[in-house]
């Protein structure tokens, strides 16, 4: 999308030197723009590990453009590609994509017979991956416009107002992103809406990068504290709630960042359709019941006892709190798929039950 | 309560010299304990203007003591000691306890005779304001000690676990706190529990205020973000919620700082008892119907857009947005009796209902 009005997305080869990937260092936002190079395996490593680049989507991308850079000018060794492959993994262990990602890379470079065709095998397979990630975030968006259109026509043309919490943008993915991906189709197509940004602590992901995105891409929003979703609903300013889903049960249950159940029950208390926008990627296809299987992991208290931001033109770390409280940080929660007017995924939308999530995907029946 | 193992009120007479009134002036916690002198009406002016101390009962008990300020060593002409009501009242405008504790003690200076007798009516009056303040805490945790005592016996003794939402302490009374006060009398009687303190975005209250409280009188607790309520609750961690009030319509409706409502939502959805405790100072007898007539004030966006916190030994503020985004700062929602479990007042506990609360006072029957 679009920033100081050139289209970038979040990882790429650089332009006359394609043997270096260049990413948007994503630590730095929204307080300044900065493009990192990244030559090696190691240095993927690290921009993964230290979330230089984060999102399910992008991380995969990433994962699998590390494996390209491991082709270049090595000398290797049986079991290189291999070694290389778990150490990528590693970066991030829970992170699903990654792994589907890198070991995709790493079948196509052990099908190449000569380090040329193992670097052009692997830069090809990446590129597949890419694209179909970004493929997805825009099948999602046409799919999600279409209850943007909606909503806007019911209204006669007045604006659309539109809940998000956290950031499922175009910064998690390739381009587009899949909560956000319906807004900015609508956005472009003249749809006059505003979207309510939950700031969503304790990472600020909404306030740091959701709001960024919007920005520059000059859609109307404003930040709110995650605390107020519920008053805007019961004061009629919100027509639709749209999130992201990190990983989304077959029987429709969401798990996604802490705080989104609450919004989905002041969705429900309101009569306010609530969607989650997901690639199908992120449906678990064992798991039948998310609440009683998903579990739900603890961050550092750290994010809760501290809050970075902008001072004197440095980005620097604050103490909210005075240390001697412990404090807990669950990172997400499940909302129930009673709550979940519909999911909105690359193949269409559907409701949040078994028997319509397989009619999309007909192909995961068991049997 | 306990402060450094002393005990402590919000507000009190200078030891020695009872010209002079002393408070814990609040900006400075939970990084610092700081006690001010006040010594004019001018004084407590900026001190409750720029919230040295806050919260409804303590800025009416700074009120009176600020009309007791005026009756010393000053030359007066008709009309003074009204000036110095108006004056005072104006600091905070919409606070109620406000207006009406200046207003009694102005009574009681007009009453005497000599600037001595003023000054012993004024003094006289300002404390019988904070007596019963600090008893109508007292009395709420008593009634509301009964609540946990009961969880505390159907648990076999096991801990209760209490969600809170912002600082309905002592900090924002004299002693005790509301919200709190029944979970400091439980404590004290050897009860075992821990308390759920959200952090309360924007201005962080519970983070600050509520956790400080309560870590230095020994109460277990742990911070949490705003956000993580609804997790607890459906992983059953939450045994009871117990929140303040800013403002009760006799219909059962409670307007409380941002967020409750999405708290009172969870709780309902998991059949957690909800409950709201207030002096019925705190009940807007005009008020039929308080989702439709109470106003929700919004606050400067700056407290979304900044943090404060302590970097290298100082409170300083940060900018945690770009600045680019504009942001919204609603202060207060309304959660809806039906979602309420009881009121807990200084007369008892009651069902969140006009008949059930009339009982309770019957002499604010209309007729």
């Amino acid at each position: 999308m679009l920033v100081n009005n050139r289209h970038y997305e979040t990882i790429w080869l650089k332009e006359n030197n394609p043997e270096i990937v260049q990413a948007i260092d994503q630590r730095f936002l929204p307080f300044e723009l900065v493009i990192e190079d990244i030559r090696t395996p190691e240095q993927m490593f690290s921009a993964i590990r230290d979330m230089h680049v984060r999102g399910a989507p992008l991380i995969g991308a990433a994962g699998a453009l590390g494996m390209y850079l491991a082709t270049i000018g090595r000398k290797t060794n049986a079991g290189y590609y291999a070694d290389m492959a778990s150490f990528l993994n590693s970066s991030r262990p829970t992170a699903v994509n990654l792994g589907f990602a890198v070991n995709r890379t790493l079948q196509a470079i052990i099908r190449g017979n000569t380090p040329e065709e193992k670097k052009k095998n692997a830069l090809e397979e990446a590129l597949k991956i890419i694209d179909a990630e970004r493929e997805n975030c825009r099948q999602i968006g046409l799919h999600g416009l279409t209850l943007i259109r909606k909503l806007s026509e019911s209204k006669n043309n007045a604006t659309v107002n539109i809940l998000t919490h956290c950031n499922a943008g175009w910064l998690a993915c390739i381009d587009y992103g899949t909560a956000t991906a319906p807004i900015y189709f609508a956005h472009d197509l003249g749809i006059k809406l505003h979207v309510w940004v939950d700031e969503t602590r304790p990472r600020n992901q909404g306030a740091r990068l959701t709001a960024w995105e919007l920005e520059q891409h000059g859609v109307p929003h404003t930040i709110i504290a995650d605390n107020t979703g519920g008053h805007l609903m019961q004061a009629k300013m919100v027509d639709m709630v749209i999130v992201g889903s990190d990983r989304t049960a077959i029987n429709g249950d969401v798990a996604n960042k802490i705080g989104t159940y609450l919004k989905a029950l002041a969705a429900f208390d309101n009569r306010i359709p609530f969607y989650v926008a997901l690639p199908s990627s992120s449906i678990d296809w064992q798991l039948t019941n998310g609440l009683e299987q998903i579990p739900i992991e603890q961050r550092n208290a750290d994010e809760i006892m501290k809050m970075e931001g902008l001072y004197n033109g440095s980005i620097i770390s604050i103490d909210i709190t005075s240390g001697k409280s412990p404090a807990a940080n669950y990172a997400f929660d499940v909302t129930p798929s009673r709550l979940v007017t519909g999911l909105i995924t690359e193949r269409g939308i559907c409701k949040a039950r078994k028997e319509e999530i397989l009619g999309l995907f007909p192909e995961k029946k068991p049997g």
